[in-house]
């Protein structure tokens, strides 16, 4: 029974471990769910793949998704290379270990940012709403978010999400799919609970 | 001149009927909109097609529609074959008869749910508007909201939209469709402003 | 050092000047963006190219940009037709000078409506978010807000941005774009600042 982490979680104990980074804490939260991630993480940077800038984003993403009870499985950094984004993205997904993989970096508006494109290429199913609380969630504390094109979904069983390249984003980013994580996943996998998410989430912690 | 419902309405006097389901209240008010809304409704899902299961959001959606002054004119249950999703609703848009076909089911992420994709095989035009507004209000209540994967648009000047397949979901959707529909309608109609909706709520409703 | 306007600037001064319209004001602020807007407006309207009806959103709009600093080189009338449509947006964008094109109208519902499907047409890579976020600002003042259809993305290093067709939608639209077009503008010319524009926005203005 593997810990998440999350900002709010009525039935939640807080146990107080947190990530340390300028002005944000995750805290960790004991839930019953029973879903063990395991994720992937591609940094997607030029500078980052030719090393003559340190990847920051890729390293605090793996460490939020461990800090949440996730197994950090494959991490890698590619050039801004739509080709080659969406043939590891494909192969990570298609290998089938992995239950979600995120990118970080990409997904801005300069001639390079070509994530997105990459990812809807691989995806067979999108899940537009990850995206948009992503941004919408984002533009509350800074309206240059909305600029982020990220996309999300679904390449067989495995959850692509596009996440911006700040490392600040990422933290962001990560604070508002961790209770939702989780419950995606296990539907991806295949738990039919037929009437959606909505069903169980109602019945048990509706706010 | 139909009633319709909505949780808040500045002009409107609120009559008291209202559906009643567990926490939740759509109240009736009274607005002067000439438009009398003829809908259909599909609950698609593989249980419920086959008879394991009761479907109650198909009913609830029903009578939702119905309280807010529209006549269902159809209804039916479909598996979660997307071939036969995109056939009946393209049959029953096209047949001439309906303003507006609401789904239930199917939106999630397990692999038998295609609801949105074979809703986007018969659409037109999208309204992505409609889907965004229903996560986004749905966000409020469960974070899980945003798992919807609905789409919404127009095929001919039939409006078509995705609910998830949980009975709270269809009525917490029903309740931020409610002030938006007949509008839609009428515009989907060929009422041309020209200036689009805005125009009108902006001199007689802005908040 | 061109101003922008906003309706709120952290480390910005109030100048003073505003647009005036029923129940709008929307601010001058100076702000250390060194970036000059060269700017296109279309209005998508059958009856403004006709003559038969006074094209009022495309004057605002031209003089919601100039007020914010911006030069608007082009501005034109087409009719409802997604061909004239397509071909105004790729031939302006291509041309090289403009850094934004807004069009206004002909995002509804009405069988007309097609301004989105025309801007899809020559659009290289969408940029969700800004029609996001203009449904999900303008919502919160007006539910039909959610019924504009509006797209946005880029042709090249030139970001195209469907606006409604009323004059209030215009100006309320303008004043959520205000504090993003500068920087939205700086990343599509290319400067890559490769973690994206949350990362400046972190670092300086995080509220």
């Amino acid at each position: 029974m593997p810990p998440v982490f999350g900002k709010e979680s009525a039935n939640a104990s807080f146990a107080g471990r947190c990530v340390s980074f300028p002005d944000h804490r995750l805290f960790w939260s004991v839930k019953e769910v029973t879903v063990a991630l395991n994720a992937g993480v591609i940094t997607v940077s030029d500078k980052g793949y030719a090393g003559e800038r340190e990847d920051v984003s890729g390293p605090v993403l793996a460490r939020a998704l461990a800090d949440m009870g996730a197994k950090v499985l494959k991490q890698t950094i590619v050039p801004d290379e739509p080709e080659e984004i969406a043939a590891t993205l494909a192969q990570w997904a298609d290998e089938g270990d992995l239950d979600v993989i995120f990118t970080t970096g990409g997904t801005g508006l300069t001639p390079r940012d070509q994530t997105p494109e990459a990812t809807l290429k691989v995806l067979d199913r999108p899940v537009p709403g990850l995206a948009e609380v992503l941004r919408s969630e984002g533009y509350r504390r800074t309206p240059l978010a909305v600029l982020s094109r990220g996309v999300a979904g679904l390449r067989g069983k495995c959850l692509i999400i596009n996440l911006p390249g700040s490392p600040k984003a990422v933290l962001e980013g990560m604070e508002t799919l961790a209770p939702i994580l989780p419950h995606a996943v296990r539907m991806a996998r295949g738990v039919d609970t037929e009437h959606g998410p909505e069903h169980d989430e109602h019945e048990h912690s509706h706010r």
